[in-house]
């Protein structure tokens, strides 16, 4: 029996051209593709409520679980879901399973992989670029202005003080070379806004005092972090630091985002106006997310991060009257995006550095705990930074800064990659990484609550 | 200065892996991968909003708008917007601006215009998924029983009048080949579910006894699609039919509609008492979507259409408590996918067949003009068919099974890769689908509207 399924279905054009150019198998192929997207999206999502519905039991926050259950389906556990960059098409479930159910022959096996790993990989960047335009909706632009001073004292001290602690820690006690041990000390420096604002959104913090001075430090954080690491990648090229990039990162970030702001200050009541004179379905969502993506193209471009513009997109249409309406009908596209980022963290992430067996993981075990006692104090001690407001949370601050996320692994990949990084000192980072991604969602909960409170925060968090 | 954009970006992972055997240009390649889907998303968004907007505005289904806006940053105007299967990477605009902007290099071009456009068309096909999966939360399934009966006369005359009259026209007044003339009738055979429910859904038709019929009927039509391709195919393959495949897809199709409803409302009361004792947010949404996404994938898997899967599950859980807040939270979902979907049909339609200059396209034009008068009478005499309801709008019912759409593409793109169709007939075959597919929406809104309802039905479409 042939099988046709692909000529029906939606992929249509891309299964016959109007130039009929495509092939069979191609045709084949995309329809193979959608049903490894389909099979991944429904083991995310599963793995992403089940992790979340355990630790939102156990009185933890449900974005761990969703890292957790992201952990078991991915590559230290179960490979349902694995990447190109860590595994070859034979090693996914997925894959298994399609060669089993929908007759995906073993030659189209590896193009199937990679292109439901790139379609995969890119829902989870518009995922944490979602996030973070929701963030920014449920900000309050001047709340943020008002704590600026202080955000920027705590993201400041957060970056020299595990940066200096961590490196020179390193090179005195454990005799790491200089380079090396710069890195580690960068990968210190890094704050995950993601995580932290799921978890302050979670709480119902995100914006109380303490919500939004964290949030302005992790942006701040995200943009010093930025600039470090154009500075350790071109001090590990070249040996030395390019002062001229330095100046152009530092100058573009402050005028990408005091400019979008202004800007978009300027322009948002004739977007308002606009969508106002719509009658076709969708019109504020669309035009949010219009908004939101042009500037998060616009900080792409430049070299910044993309988040770093939706998350400006957020601010500037949280100010304006269309900001309930947006921010309910973003929920639920948040909801099908942001579980896909959170799993794939989680899935990403190989645990056996933590394997104690293997001889470079042991040396690289007891940096690591060097590096997450100065992750974790080189983070909490920014919180008594504050200044002006005896009655603050000061913790809290300091825990909020605690998890390095995305950003930290990215130092350790461009270390790797440039060869200055031993295998032991890379494991360390990374465990530290994890370590302190994995422990500040529960210790966030921990200093935010009081224990009378936590059944009515969980009605919150319930929608 | 060196692109150091790709280290921060959200694609963390796959820019440096824990393994790190992720190289810099293959990092590199994630950011603009983003940035091209960024953009991509801006130009769609901005096509289907426009053309929506204009077309709303001249009394016009917008669901047309969208499909115009998508010819125009398509293909076959502006190119802003086009697939590998039929262009270069050279041709795209957006990856002209990618150069331009975010310092894509040549080199790289091809392989980012490869993932960019593999992600867009894989969210259009999530979007179709999405809108039949509404479409099918929208419906009543005992309505639908009732109308059963009528609707299957529907469907089978529709298939067969336009099929008969289609085959032995062009063998005895074009003197066309068997084989050909019998995939040109084949393309007359289909209903592009998509566009009339859209369309339906616009009117606020969607719940009338028309246009539950009508559903129904393109539901079948779509079945009868697929036997027919597969009878069609595999005799321009082999000369001959092969009886043991009719059988085994008339037999799924049955199994699985049936089998997935029946089992699905035992399924469905264990479903909503696990939703109700979730705390998490999201829970009814990404429950829904699981469902949906698993009898896609089973449709997908056994040769059948996983938008059938998709309408299947939306008809079940319709059938919940939970169909109110389901449906309140995919709609924000299905406004984000759904406008990916038709603006990408639009895209990919190419007009060059329509210019008269070229001789193949001048017989092919002479063709088309009788394949489309068969197309639009072969599907409204059914119609009349309509038996037992002498207040029905019959002519509705007819004008509904008009747009072939994706489905009658397939048949050309299929009898082209088989080598059986001349330039001219297949070019016939893309006009006649063009033309019903564009023609049958402002048709559709002319027979079911009252000229005084107008600005009401808008006001509903706004929502």
């Amino acid at each position: 029996m042939i099988n046709i399924s692909y000529m029906l279905t939606g992929d249509w054009l891309s299964s016959s051209s109007l130039l009929a150019t495509a092939t069979e198998s191609n045709a084949e192929e995309g329809t193979l593709v959608l049903a490894g997207v389909l099979l991944s999206l429904v083991i995310i999502y599963f793995a992403s409520k089940l992790g979340g519905e355990i630790c939102s039991r156990i009185n933890l926050p449900p974005v761990l679980g969703e890292l957790v259950g992201g952990v078991l389906i991915g590559i230290s556990a179960f490979r349902l879901l694995v990447f190109p960059e860590s595994s070859a098409a034979e090693d996914s479930l997925i894959i298994s399973m399609l060669q089993n159910t929908a007759g995906l022959p073993t030659e189209a096996a590896s193009s199937v992989f990679a292109a439901q790993s790139e379609v995969i990989s890119l829902l989870s960047e518009l995922g944490v670029i979602i996030l973070l335009f929701e963030i920014g909706l449920e900000s309050d632009l001047k709340e943020l202005i008002r704590v600026g001073p202080i955000a920027a004292v705590v993201a400041v001290v957060g970056v020299v003080a595990p940066f200096i602690t961590g490196t020179l820690g390193l090179i005195y006690l454990f005799n790491t070379p200089a380079v090396p041990a710069i890195f580690a000390g960068a990968a210190l420096t890094a704050t995950s806004i993601g995580i932290t604002a799921k978890v302050l959104a979670e709480l119902g913090q995100l914006s109380s005092e303490e919500g939004q001075i964290i949030i302005g430090a992790a942006v701040l954080d995200d943009i010093l972090g930025i600039v470090i690491l154009a500075v350790v990648a071109s001090l590990a090229k070249t040996g030395e630091i390019e002062v001229s990039n330095i100046i152009y990162l530092v100058i573009s970030a402050a005028v990408f985002l005091i400019g979008s702001i202004l800007l978009g200050r300027l322009v948002s009541p004739l977007i308002v106006g606009l969508v106002n004179e719509m009658k076709t379905r969708g019109q504020v969502l669309l035009t949010g997310l219009v908004f939101a993506f042009v500037l998060s193209y616009i900080a792409t471009v430049i070299n910044l991060e993309g988040i770093l513009g939706a998350f400006a997109a957020g601010l500037i249409l949280a100010e304006t009257e269309k900001r309930k309406e947006l921010e309910e009908q973003i929920i639920p596209v948040a909801d099908f995006l942001v579980p896909i980022f959170f799993v794939c963290v989680g899935a990403k992430t190989d645990l056996s550095v933590l394997n104690p067996s293997v001889p470079s993981n042991r040396e690289g075990l007891i940096i690591a705990t060097f590096l997450i006692l100065v992750a974790i104090l080189g983070k909490v001690i920014t919180g008594f930074t504050v200044f002006g407001n005896p009655d603050i949370n000061k913790l809290a601050i300091g825990v909020g800064m605690i998890p390095r996320g995305e950003v930290g692994l990215v130092f350790a990949g461009v270390g790797s990659a440039s060869g200055a990084l031993s295998e032991a000192t890379e494991a360390a980072i990374i465990v530290m990484v994890i370590t302190t991604t994995f422990v500040a969602p529960p210790l966030l909960r921990l200093v935010f609550q009081e224990p009378e409170s936590v059944t009515q925060t969980v009605d919150k968090v319930q929608d």
